[in-house]
């Protein structure tokens, strides 16, 4: 019997495949990538970590104890001091300053995702939330799981291999890891109309990750 | 067995009737409240009256489908449309005007309250804010109830009638059973430990209600 | 000189155009919209509204006193008392019942632009939140005025008439001609560094607008 | 002339003085407060950060760009790795342990006060909530400098020395120091309708920090 984290995925299984699998994810893999779309990406995933902090910063303000208020905090933390640091080093490395990062407008596919998942909080509970932020935290510890797991996928000579390497990461899986054991004990508690509810925001909030790698291939705005 | 909701308030019931049955609900039983009490207590009800109807904007807002949205506009509705204007003619036949009432301050008991229970609705769920208002919609009937069922409640003479009337009412006992009767079937679906921080929740806001009848007792700010 | 209300609108001028003279709109004006087209846009269209109504909800919610309150209030009053009634009537002439449209999963377009206004206003303050929803609420006056301009528009035979007359009523134009007396107002007091924020929010709801219609067009989910 | 943020103590001038100069601080600083009273407070302000976490989590969800989230970000951080640590530290020397704080029921000022700051801030904007924060962050600079301007205040031998120092430890001076400029600045771009408003907003915290105080030398609940 899987675990209730595991038939959130189940309940849209096709959607998640297809964020898992996408094109954008395979060609990273193998290093066929355009360069202008990973740039394309790597700018909107700027502005998504802003949205990012600020919903790691609705979930503390959603705590109901200290426990739940330094995990929040922990996660946010990761965020701001170093994730955001590792990003814009990495972006330094493709040639895009924080001057122009701060100048870009978001994407439709930036807007819709980030604001998803803050409304997700906003209106429900911090499972809510934390269920909305699911296909990312958790999902990109799979995605490194399955590009690993692919003959197609290599590092040599792959001008994405840090990309890959960083979500190949212990302490990057370490994190999905206990994320994933927080929603499972979690979601054991809930009725069963309460699960149904959570299912939709997970497949809406994976349906938009979808969009996301989408607007990269496209470099559409 | 008691139902879900009568839990809650056997869960605190030495706070619930310090507040059903508060000096300021006895006297205004039998007639015998200072006018001046009761003038204090109409004025800082209208600034109460305004965060109630920011409240049920608020549940509106956590709805996640129309049965949900319209369930919590029609609350709000009875309040902007009908208890406002209630309020406001019977406030004007004790001699206070709205340009008075628009002026006041707030007391401590007043920004206690209100902001306790749209604190209790940003951070957790519907359910969560409904529990919070309970004391005051729900609560309201039983004390209806409980003062007609006293020797020493009169209307006769008392100047309190229409406001005793008020709730006791059929139209308000029906809306505060409706109340009850949804919190009964949301509760029955919770997790204990959901009910054990609902139950906290309950007890704070009933607090916060005693304090509400001392400062028309008093006649603090 | 324009009033700060269309200022808003020249900052964002291109994306304005695009969106009040869209081929979706241009095609209803003229009749050749294909029903599919149609169909589709009015069933997103009602889950949309439910999320329109959160959004004045919210605004209800941040209201500092009891005009303000009254205000947020009357446009609700209007969407679920009014709007929502005529909206399911009219799906019904065109054979969607409201079961059906209970049932339905939101597009991207329709997630994208609702979460957007969303969490400008949760973000924000009252006023940031009804710049966000005035592309909506005033833009589709604009879309009324300028279909009525056009040569090409038709009432007769046209089986849209009835939405082109829901727009070019003087009920509906009055209502949008009052939200933009209060925006002009609230704008004339802003400081330039608050006006070029808000023109991003204009802008960004204006897009997501854009992507409506050719949601509507391309009948994609 | 004085300062925008001078100006907004000016408007509560006589609340203002009776919080800072408040008998409870008087007998902090000249060690004759009761050690019951100190308890209860350092009890109370434990369950207090806790909420003022909250609060500038709110504010970093608030912010509009990196630079405000960085700002916010690094408060939270200052209240969960440093003073939070400090304070279970300081309670342990008093022999009060987490499991007990852990347990505390909160007190009608913590309710009121907390409350009443997270409510401003998720009603109003980034600067309703500093402003609401304001007369405890800066607050308690100003208790410090008063303090230290005192002949009857003593350090030797009194109790509570340790706690004067941290208010009027440099690391924290200039911590308020910068709050107070950061609002200074925003306070200077706002209408006089705006300043209006946060005027009652930072009167209205100051009273219930008068609360807090008056709580802890009363004892109650």
């Amino acid at each position: 019997m899987p675990n209730p984290f595991d038939r959130l995925i189940e309940a849209c299984h096709h959607d998640w495949r297809a964020y898992i699998e996408h094109e954008f994810v395979r060609r990273l893999g193998d290093g066929s990538l355009p360069e202008a779309s990973f740039r394309h990406y790597l700018e909107q995933d700027y502005l998504f970590l802003g949205h990012f902090a600020r919903a790691w910063a609705l979930a503390l303000y959603k705590s109901r104890d200290f426990d739940e208020l330094r995990g929040a905090f922990d996660r946010l933390k990761t965020i701001v001091d170093l994730e955001l640091g590792l990003h814009l080093d990495y972006c330094a490395q493709w040639g895009i300053d924080v001057a122009t990062l701060d100048a870009l407008p978001e994407t439709r596919a930036t807007l819709a995702y980030t604001r998803y998942v803050l409304d997700a909080g906003a209106r429900g509970d911090l499972l809510e939330l934390r269920v909305a932020l699911a296909p990312c935290l958790v999902g990109y510890a799979r995605i490194g799981k399955w590009l690993a797991s692919r003959a197609e996928t290599r590092l040599e000579g792959n001008p994405y291999a840090a990309w890959i390497e960083m979500y190949t990461d212990d302490a990057y899986l370490s994190a999905a890891s206990e994320e994933e054991a927080w929603l499972d004990q979690a979601l054991a508690e809930q009725p069963a109309k309460r699960i149904a509810e959570l299912e939709v925001v997970f497949r809406d909030a994976t349906r938009l990750e979808i969009d996301f790698w989408q607007m990269g291939l496209e470099r559409h705005a």
